[in-house]
This record gives C-alpha cells, structure tokens and sequence, in this order.
C-alpha cells in the first residue's frame, strides 16, 4: 500500500470548549486572585526573595489555573536582562545511540538546574550565518555539536547576550569553551589492538558520507598515532555505505595484503565482514576485524565483533560546567577532553 | 583509555576581542545608520509592507553588521502578538533513520516558510504538565510526535496563543490536528505477505522496552485485521532486545509450532534469525520471516531478509498543512493518514 496523504473525517467528537476571547495574562489572574501583578509574578516564577503567604500563593496558582494562564519565558527573560534557555543545535550528523543516551541526560541534568533546553533545528543555515539565527532566540548559553562554528560567530552569540558558548566537538574555537571530542582516542584503541593481536599491516576504513569526515580523519590519525615507530604499515580504504563498493573492495582484498582491518565502526564492519565471506576471506585467520560503538549488531555476527566502546562523561558535569560559565561569563574559556575509548575483545581479532 | 574528564591547557591564543560593554539594540543600530528605529526594525525583519529606498536598506544591515545586533526574536513576537516559532518536542521514543530524515525535511520546509523550528529536549516533565512548558515559549504552532497529550494539554497551547496544534501519532486528540501515523498498515502488509506466501501460523513479536508499545500494538492489531475470516492463527511473543531471551524463546521454537514470524522490525528480525539459526531453525523453509523498516543491515543477513518498508508524505505538505492551520487558527481540526507501507520480498519469507 503506498503512500498517499488522504483527509479522513473524523468521527463526531463532542463540541470543544468555545476558544477564550483572548490570551490571559498576569493582570487577569492578578485581578481574579486579588493580589497585585507583581505578587502574580513572584509566585509563578518561584521568587524566594520575598516572602508571600501560602494562602495567597494557593489563590494565584488557582487563579492561574481556572484561566489557563502560564507565564510567558519571552516577556520573563526581557525584563530580566537574560533567559534561562540553553539552545542546543541539532547536529547534522546521524546520531547514534550513544550521543542520544547522552543528549538525553544532559537535557535532564540542565533541566534539573533550572534551565530550559531547546534544540535548534538543522536544514537551515550553516556556520557562522547560523549563529545569527541562534542569536535571535536570545539564550543564556548555546552548546554546539559537530564543527561548523567559527569565533566570529562565537562573537555574535556573545555579542547578543550569550554568556557561555561551548563546543562539542574536534577543535577548540577561540572564545568558546570546549568539550573537546577528540576521535583520535578511538584509532588509537583500535589499532592498539590490532597490533597486539600481531597483525602488521593494517587497513583503516574512511566512510564517503558526507559529514563523517569529522569522525573519521581524527580515528584514521588515531591509528597511525598508535603505530608510529613499529613495523607496521597502515593503508587508508575509502567506502562508501552500499554493498556494491563493498563488494568491490572485497574481491581485490587479497591484493593489498592486509591481514587486519578497523571498519570505522560496527555498522561497516557488518558491511565489510559480508562481503569478505562471500569471498572466502576467512575472519580472524586471514584478516582480524574490529568496529567501533559497541552496538548489539556486533555481538550477533559470527564471528562475534571485536570493538571499541566509547565513553562520554555524564550529563551532570557537563551541566554544570555550563552552569559555571552562566554564572561566571568573564572567565577564560576551558578545554576539557571528555572521549573515552576501551576495547572489547570478541571473536573477530 | 576509560574515560576521565581532564580540563587541559590551552595552546596561547591571541588576545580575543574585548566583550562590548553591553548588548547592542536596534536604537544604537539606528544612531549609526542616522536612521528612525522604526526604520531599522522594517528593514532587519523583511517588512514588505514599507517602501524603503535600497541605499537606506544596506545602510541599515552595514550598521547591524557592524555592531554585532541581531534582532530579538522575542521582542518581535511580543510585539507583534505571536511569534514565528514552530515547537516541536523531542521524541521519547528511540528515532529511526526514517523519521530522522522525516524531520530534518520538515525543518527545511518550514524554514522555508519563514518559520523558525525549535525542538523542546526530553527528559522534562509529560504530558499536560509539559504543554504548560512548551506554552511558555510562546510558539505560534506545536507539532508533537508520539502520544501523551490530552485534550487538556492542546487547550493550555491554545489558550496561550498557539495557532496550531499537529499531532503525529497513533490517535487523534480533541482540538488538534491530527497527523494519524496509524501503524497497523505496516503489520497489515506484514500478515497478509505471510498470508500469501502460504503461511498459516504466525508468531508476532512484541518488544519490551518502554515506549515501543505505541507501535507495537498496532503492528500487532495489524496483523490480525490481516487474518481474520481466515484459516490462519496468530501468537503474540513478547521478546526484550537481548540475546538471552532471544536464545530462550528459540529454544521453545518448535514447540510453538509457528510457520512464520512478524518480528516487529529488521533490528528484532537479526536477533531472532541468529537465535533461531543456533537452534538449527531452517529460513524460510520451517520459519518465514519478516521484519520492518527495511535497514542496510536486512540486506546483509544471510537469507536476506524480507522486510516492511514505511512511507512517510514530504515535509512540504506537511509544512503546508502547519502554514494552513496558522493562517485560519479557527477551522476544524482535519485528520490525515500519513503512513504508508510496502513489502519488500526478500529471501527469509
């Protein structure tokens, strides 16, 4: 059945309440609980600097309830001078579970100090022309994944009131702190490993896909980091996701001599172990395999996936790092490198 | 290398540019361009209503650029009464590449339409306590995946000024726009494959994370719907995403005496079809089996796996039906059916 986008009509559904005249505000739920505009706001934005009766903060809270009125963050934000909203850019790379387990906790961690994550679309514009978009949303602090961001707009984040940019990613960036993730750590387990098993001349596959190469540049160097003044030898494959290319590289394999391959990461390694068996390569004997990212694929392959976990610290520290610079802007920037990297030893190496 | 957060120390970097004493605003943009500041905000927000002569407009951005100011979307939206902010909260379920692609689409689409699309992080409050969040923003449409906003929910978004409110999910919800992303077509495609192919009794996985069962159960319902008025059977198998399980229900294969499975996804069907094959379980000669999503990794198992393609309609009519509902906030909620489904036949059914 393929797609089509049909309107169906609905099943009649009880009338819905008659839409308000207009928005409620803070003066309506102030005149309906008797209290002043600015009690409303103490008691709704959690003031604990002055001190309101529990009968009159129930009566504002009731009051904004029957009217369905809830602060506005914009109008809160302006007359404070600053928001509470951490804008974190959605990267533009495919994220794997990993990175969605530790957005998740880092969301939680910045919630739990108060502040509001929002994630900014991708597909609009890019580098420092993104930055400008950003800016306009006026966040406390921006946290930014991936590479693309330059200083300049770095300053213009700071300029439109940012008081902690932080990067997440390859690179520092002059005038943002930085949670470096420096891949280079995940080559070096790899090929670690490769060479402590005995193998000698070492493939490392390089993905084509547009946006990987930020991953893979650091884990290919992380190879030949590992292997400098040894006799082995590295050898860089390009591939493609496709098993056409995979194929191809599979039925020249006993040609470039390798007897061991790091795969990027678990997914190629799927990729790459299928099409050496349709050739008869024979995996660990003929060539050792080890992929990256731990994920369940690879223990269900046979012979089971040696890989490289990674390891990211936890949302709170990173939470607080931010909160830190929120509260202390004029601070120099940090570096923290926050990639861990540990071998898991299976069948395949 | 397990991880350890290590701030390290900068490379010297030149002295960065001193941090402007304060935020620029549009009144120092207009000082500079010796221009009105009603001018200023015309010509940065694209107003096509005001003739302004083209040296004033590159003027007016020369300024902007020069003093770092960018608009404040906030004020804006204070201003003009609503905003052009198009919320979406994260997912609690674990996103797929279809839906991945999905959503950076309708981003794009959006953008287009001049909307500025700002995801909402999980790990917050649920349901109608999280609309009241989301209202807080103030956005001028909200399009939430997944289930768990009620009624009650939309009518707080309403009442602070949303426009719109699209839900995409299993049901519709009183009030808002739906966008019925109603899966038992995919477990319809799934049986009546089975069906066809001879197959008479039929095993349906059920996983057993949380947040799945709003897919599950209408893959499940699908298949059903698929058989009934036939001789066919159908038994529920809850399996968790782990080997051991996988492992104890293959144990017991035969005795359930099924001649073909739905395994809920091609990421279940890998963990069956191996569990089952350490059994000896003969594909598809005892056991047909099919998953759904169609994965890369689908074509890589050996048989290749049949599998359940969905189909998802373009960002653009999605984006148009947002831009609709925000131009006429008063119509009729409409109900479309948005997924669609096609069988991909392969070697394991």
């Amino acid at each position: 059945m393929p797609y089509v986008m049909v309107q169906i009509p609905r099943t009649p559904a009880p009338p819905s309440p008659a839409p308000s005249r207009s928005v409620p505000t803070s003066a309506d739920v102030a005149r309906l609980a008797g209290v002043s505009r600015a009690t409303v706001s103490y008691v709704l934005n959690n003031t604990s600097a002055v001190r309101i009766s529990e009968p009159t903060r129930r009566r504002v809270h009731e009051a904004a309830k029957e009217l369905g009125y809830v602060p506005h963050a914009a109008a809160r934000s302006l007359r404070a001078g600053h928001s509470r909203m951490v804008l974190i850019p959605a990267p533009t790379f495919p994220v794997g579970p990993l990175y969605h387990r530790f957005l998740t906790d880092l969301q939680g961690a910045l919630g739990s100090l108060d502040y509001t994550v929002v994630q900014y679309g991708t597909g609009g514009p890019h580098g420092d022309e993104a930055a400008r978009a950003w800016a306009e949303l006026r966040p406390v602090a921006v946290l930014v994944p991936g590479s693309g961001l330059g200083p300049r707009g770095v300053a213009v984040l700071k300029r439109s009131g940012a008081r902690a940019v932080v990067t997440l990613g390859p690179e520092t960036i002059e005038g943002a702190h930085a949670l470096l993730m420096d891949h280079d750590v995940v080559g070096h387990s790899a090929g670690s490993h490769l060479y402590d098993r005995g193998r000698r001349r070492i493939g490392v596959v390089v993905p084509q896909e547009p946006g990987l190469e930020a991953f893979s540049a650091p884990r290919l160097d992380g190879v030949r980091q590992s292997l400098r003044g040894t006799d082995a030898t590295v050898a860089e494959l390009p591939l493609p996701y496709d098993e056409e290319a995979a194929a191809h590289l599979a039925a020249r394999w006993r040609s470039l001599g390798l007897d061991a391959v790091f795969t990027y990461n678990d997914e190629y390694a799927m990729l790459l172990m299928r099409a050496l068996e349709d050739e008869g390569v024979r995996i660990p004997e003929e060539t050792a395999v080890i992929g990256a990212d731990d994920l369940m694929l690879g223990r269900l392959l046979r012979p089971r996936l040696s890989t490289v976990r990674l390891e990211l610290p936890s949302g709170r520290e990173l939470a607080e790092l931010v909160d830190r610079a929120v509260r202390k802007p004029g601070t120099e920037p940090e570096t923290h490198k926050v990639l861990g990297a540990t071998v898991l030893h299976r069948e395949s190496s």
